[in-house]
């Protein structure tokens, strides 16, 4: 690197709204990530960033920049198309699970390098853990092996991953600048870019229970990311989803796990349903996009060619909700579990105490907050404080009502779990205000908000 | 102290354009000056004011806690009014020392603590120190016996007064947030109230020399400490005056001391005179206002009884104009650096090199940049860059032009002193485009741009 730069004079250009140059965010990134750049002028300059924003060449600087702060993987010679699915976070979310089922069913690889749980929303890797002899920690090696036999991994990022953002995020967090649309999508992107996939469908939440309580910060926050990966060659789609409620009945790691094997046997929660062949739908667009463009370099098939195009036929008219009900996307998901050691027929633990919390009076559900049922849960054991937490296998919260279902007075409109019952007390206080009942039905509404792609930018 | 509060929840409230209250104020400088609060945390905080403010109530509150986390000083047993001076900072500002001669020669206190130069401003000590035996460094007692003495006392600020300010202040030095009005008018008020004075009279700079280089910045940071000296008791009022030209015609310490004697003695020129004189009149018009209200305490005399009238009457009517030429203020000058064991009579070192800077062409000098001469006299030597840098007595600059002035091609414009030669090229690149000369006259310019008080806010 030739040129240097004094930290104080871009923190101050920031500051006074002034565009930075590549050669500054590159200096920055790198000083801070080598600890050349102190803590408290990064901080000053995030806080700066939050309140004046990043434009679009600024920002694909400061992602790349955090992307060349750790290695990059290549997965290019997979015989097969990758995409990777992220979403910004919600309650109940245990999508991830059927979806890369349904999906590396049709031989799409998903190369997933996931997180664990901070605050009111799960962490995939934690719910995996459920299943006994999971193992979340692969080396590189036996990530490809199990791209190239299975199709699916779903492991831990490794350390070396793009550090700067290890860095960047625990300071965000003690320093009120998490939720800003630039440092949150390169954040997200930057992980996504390094792990080498070449597609990318986002599920970005938007209601009480998100990042993104309102539709225009979602929206943008959409718009921002497809931006970025397109601008570095990754084909990004995003949905709008909502995350007013919680997704599904169930909250917890070992309770979204059983969820998500009834959803891969044919039966589970409509909404879980809905938007897993959703993203399905989607991220096999986004392969065959990718295969018409690209081919598929691993296998010898050129773009054009009539290989690629019967290839791209297929994925374009694959029948995802069939995948469900004929056992297929089971069949993928049992392979993918073992390939990480898990006993795809063991036993789950079962949180020790439950306690039912009941309706207040009849009528229809109107509302079930999303983000008060997360708190809950995590104050149940499912989720963590600090990094260093444990989460409990059997914690959550199990739903027995949706917003349209008619309830009765003293009926139980959810089931809590734990395996320390003075949680119970601290769980109900969450929930004070949680719902709303009502003497006619809400109109009734679907998980999908909107989409956002190059197209819909363009 | 009974709340606590989350350090996080704080800086949000502040990025988010919130009200913080009291308790918040409070706890943050109380928990950051124990180091309960990180500095990156309260840097984003720093940054988050930088760009959002803080209102009346929240800058009254945010000085009170600055001055809380110190010692408090109390001068009411004096038999004198106290009135203090502060200048914001500028390139040849050497008005402190014949002003505080002019108005303790009226029996007026002042209980100066000040400060050392950092960058390319002075400092008063700095200056002082160039008399040989002068004595910066006061207990409380000596600087109670000497304000009761002679009147006026100059020295430094003890580690005691205001120690959060010390802490923000290198926090935001680092951090691209020093200039900031609430910041910089509570920084300086914190101390300037904490220090016990009962008026105070502020030189605000404006031009490219200072601080705030626009009117309207230079206007508001004075407003805005005006409202805080009243809002805490301090009876304050602040002249705007200009700082794109250097003040008098010498800048460095020993330079700068002599330029003062000159004036002191009678001559000197005329900015210095015309400054000195202005800001004697507020400081004696500030004395006879606390006067008028309050009386003399220390001196029993009653607000309202002859003998205040009397002193109100003496203070409002006294020749300032003639304390310089009447050898009065120069009398009080050698009484006050006596008592601080200066050897008024002892030689005070010349650099030992100088180099001429001449003009390019003839014509008017039509304008001499303040920053470039202060950067220049800087790197001579007359200034630091880090706090525990020594100055060198006799470096700087000693004009031979001031704009207006008509100057011919080849005469020096002025002349760089230093005991260390390689300096001068430096001090050289910092001159370049200093300077304009053309063929017309320029406008003849005062000092004094504006005047802030109670009476022009309401």
């Amino acid at each position: 690197m030739v040129d240097t730069f004094d930290a104080v004079d871009i923190i101050i250009a920031k500051r006074d709204a002034e565009i930075l140059s590549d050669n500054q965010i590159n200096w920055i990134i790198d000083a801070y990530t080598s600890g050349e750049v102190a803590e408290e002028q990064m901080s000053a300059l995030l806080m700066a960033i939050f309140l004046r924003g990043l434009n679009r060449s600024e920002l694909n600087c400061w992602t790349d920049a955090m992307i060349a702060s750790g290695e990059r993987l290549d997965f290019s010679f997979l015989p097969r198309a990758t995409v990777d699915k992220h979403s910004t976070g919600g309650v109940g979310d245990k999508i991830t699970l059927p979806l890369t089922a349904v999906v590396s069913s049709y031989g799409v690889g998903i190369p997933q390098l996931s997180g664990r749980g901070l605050g009111h929303t799960g962490g995939t890797l934690d719910k995996l853990e459920s299943i006994p002899g999971w193992q979340a920690e692969l080396s590189l090696e036996q990530m490809g092996q199990q791209l190239a036999s299975t199709g699916a991994v779903i492991c831990a990022a490794g350390a070396g991953l793009a550090p700067a953002d290890r860095k960047l995020y625990a300071l965000r967090d003690v320093t009120g600048t998490v939720a800003s649309i630039p440092l949150i999508s390169s954040s997200i992107m930057s992980k996504k870019i390094a792990e080498g996939t070449s597609g990318l469908v986002l599920d970005v939440k938007c209601g009480s229970g998100a990042f993104m309580k309102e539709l225009s910060g979602a929206k943008e926050l959409a718009r921002t990311m497809v931006e970025i990966g397109e601008d570095h060659g990754v084909h990004t789609v995003a949905l709008i989803t909502d995350m007013d409620t919680p997704l599904g009945l169930s909250v917890g790691n070992a309770l979204e796990v059983r969820e998500s094997l009834e959803v891969l046997g044919g039966g589970g929660p409509k909404d879980v349903i809905e938007l897993t062949l959703a993203l399905a739908r989607e991220m096999l667009d986004v392969a065959a996009d990718i295969v018409e463009v690209q081919g598929i370099p691993g296998a010898g098939i050129l773009p054009g060619s009539k290989h690629a195009q019967s290839r791209v036929e297929e994925l374009r008219t694959a029948d995802v909700a069939r995948s469900l009900t004929d056992g297929r996307a089971m069949d993928s998901w049992r392979a993918t579990i073992r390939a990480q050691g898990g006993d795809v027929d063991g036993e789950m633990a079962w949180a020790k105490f439950t306690e039912d919390v009941v309706a207040d009076h009849d009528g229809f559900l109107l509302s079930l907050d999303a983000m008060k049922v997360g708190l809950a849960a995590w104050r149940l054991g499912a989720g963590r404080a600090r990094k260093e937490d444990k989460v409990q296998i059997g914690a959550g919260v199990v739903l027995h009502a949706k917003p349209g279902d008619r309830v009765r007075q003293g009926q139980p409109l959810m089931t809590l779990h734990t395996d320390t019952p003075d949680a119970f007390s601290r769980a109900q206080e969450k929930l004070e205000g949680a719902w709303s009942i009502g003497p006619q039905a809400p109109q009734p509404t679907g998980v999908i908000i909107d989409k956002v792609s190059a197209s819909t930018l363009a």
